[in-house]
């Protein structure tokens, strides 16, 4: 009987993953992995099957029961089992129910932290979460419920905390706005988005909530973290001008890139 | 010039540190880390000066200058500063006023992001922090703002969040649960209490608010996170009795290893 192992691949540059990671990759005979992560990061897994779970299956029920069980049975012919998921493992993934299906197995298993996608933006913004005297707490919490939907049971975290990180926001920032906005945050409060955190094509924009209401961001190419909070306020005096003039810049360069 | 790196040395364990904070230390001319940072992180740096910032100086206030300007004297006659921070660098750190003296004096710098405690505190207890259907929010926070002072302004995050995840709780346990449901939050909400997490010295303890509050945990060796919230219910049945054990056993354990 294997050992399986849930891995956090860090938020997207391979050198932001732990030592321990790596040498589990490296040692892997199968590495079960999410679509997002870098082929950098898969290639030190030299000896290691390699399964892409992360863009293959419909829906995300049967997906889930999927990867459940190929972990299982994977544990049973190989020794060591890497499941690898983007940023952290404990955040934000399907971890509890893969572990809780290999905990029912028998399946020996460890989890090893990575790096989180808001930690990637707080570096990248050059941006402390808690500043102090601004900020002494902070929430991370995603919007969305499945593929498409949204719901509103994360607004009282979003309004109890000083700073406030939501994953997956691409696509949904300008509803996020209209919510916080409505529920009471001022209009004024300043909002960073990062997206393709710690990659070379990573992107910054500094704007508030009231611009980010009033009119929707492109299309992201990459995962965005959208950060709201007074830590967030960009010091280097951009506005609602420089918001719009941002936009510009960004469809005029993915229009050039496409 | 050089440049300074603002660099997380994650939870504890020398191999959660990333690989990109591994080469920089190993290439790096001069490191100013935190007292907690372990020997086998600090042992990369074969070829710095090793500078110790994190217990020297009485109060805090001159120790932070004096930190500033340390780093800035560093980058004017070494080519690769390292700033060493437990965890990760933007969070609950003093990341903000060190970076801001740095722009302030011409000086580039870099931030590279580390695994935080709470994140290392999750993996070690094998639980999600956003399990879904049970939290899909997490906030983390400390109650400390000075060396012993606490303060309640963290409260409205605290019962806004499904997860909380309260850093520097070593010692405050009590008080917080007490805090906590003296402001409404159910006195049967679970607790999971990680001492050193990532650490071979690394403790669990499984509790509730209502058994936290009617007596305290004996004085932690190491630093401790507090974690509160449904997910940290443990499904191995501990309960008060179970609560009361654990501290029977911790305390018989302290004895005998002093």
């Amino acid at each position: 009987m294997g050992k399986v192992y849930l891995v956090g691949a860090g938020p997207g540059a391979p050198d932001l993953l732990t030592l321990r990671a790596a040498r589990l990759l490296e040692r892997a005979d199968i590495v079960f992995h999410d679509a997002l992560v870098h082929p950098g990061t898969l290639a030190l897994a030299a000896g290691a099957r390699l399964v892409d779970v992360g863009k293959r299956y419909g829906k995300i029920s049967t997906e889930q029961r999927f990867i459940n069980r190929a972990l299982i049975e994977a544990a049973r012919t190989h020794e060591t089992v890497v499941r690898l998921k983007g940023g952290d493992p404990m955040i934000f993934g399907r971890a509890q129910e893969e572990l809780d299906a290999l905990t029912e197995a028998g399946i020996e298993w460890e989890a090893v932290p990575g790096v989180t996608a808001a930690l990637a933006a707080a570096s990248a913004l050059g941006i402390s979460l808690t500043r102090r005297g601004i900020a002494r707490t902070v929430t991370f919490l995603t919007p969305r419920v499945g593929r498409d939907e949204t719901s509103s049971e994360w607004l009282p975290a979003a309004l109890g905390a000083d700073s406030v990180v939501l994953y997956m926001a691409a696509g949904a920032s300008q509803a996020i706005a209209r919510e916080l906005i409505a529920a009471g945050k001022p209009a004024a409060t300043p909002v960073a988005l990062v997206e393709s955190a710690s990659l070379p094509e990573e992107k910054r924009f500094f704007t508030t909530l009231a611009a980010l209401e009033a009119q929707a961001l492109p299309r992201a190419a990459g995962p965005v973290v959208m950060c709201v909070g007074e830590v967030f306020r960009d010091r280097h005096a951009v506005d609602e001008m420089a918001h719009e003039s941002l936009m510009r810049q960004t469809a005029s360069e993915r229009c050039q890139a496409s």
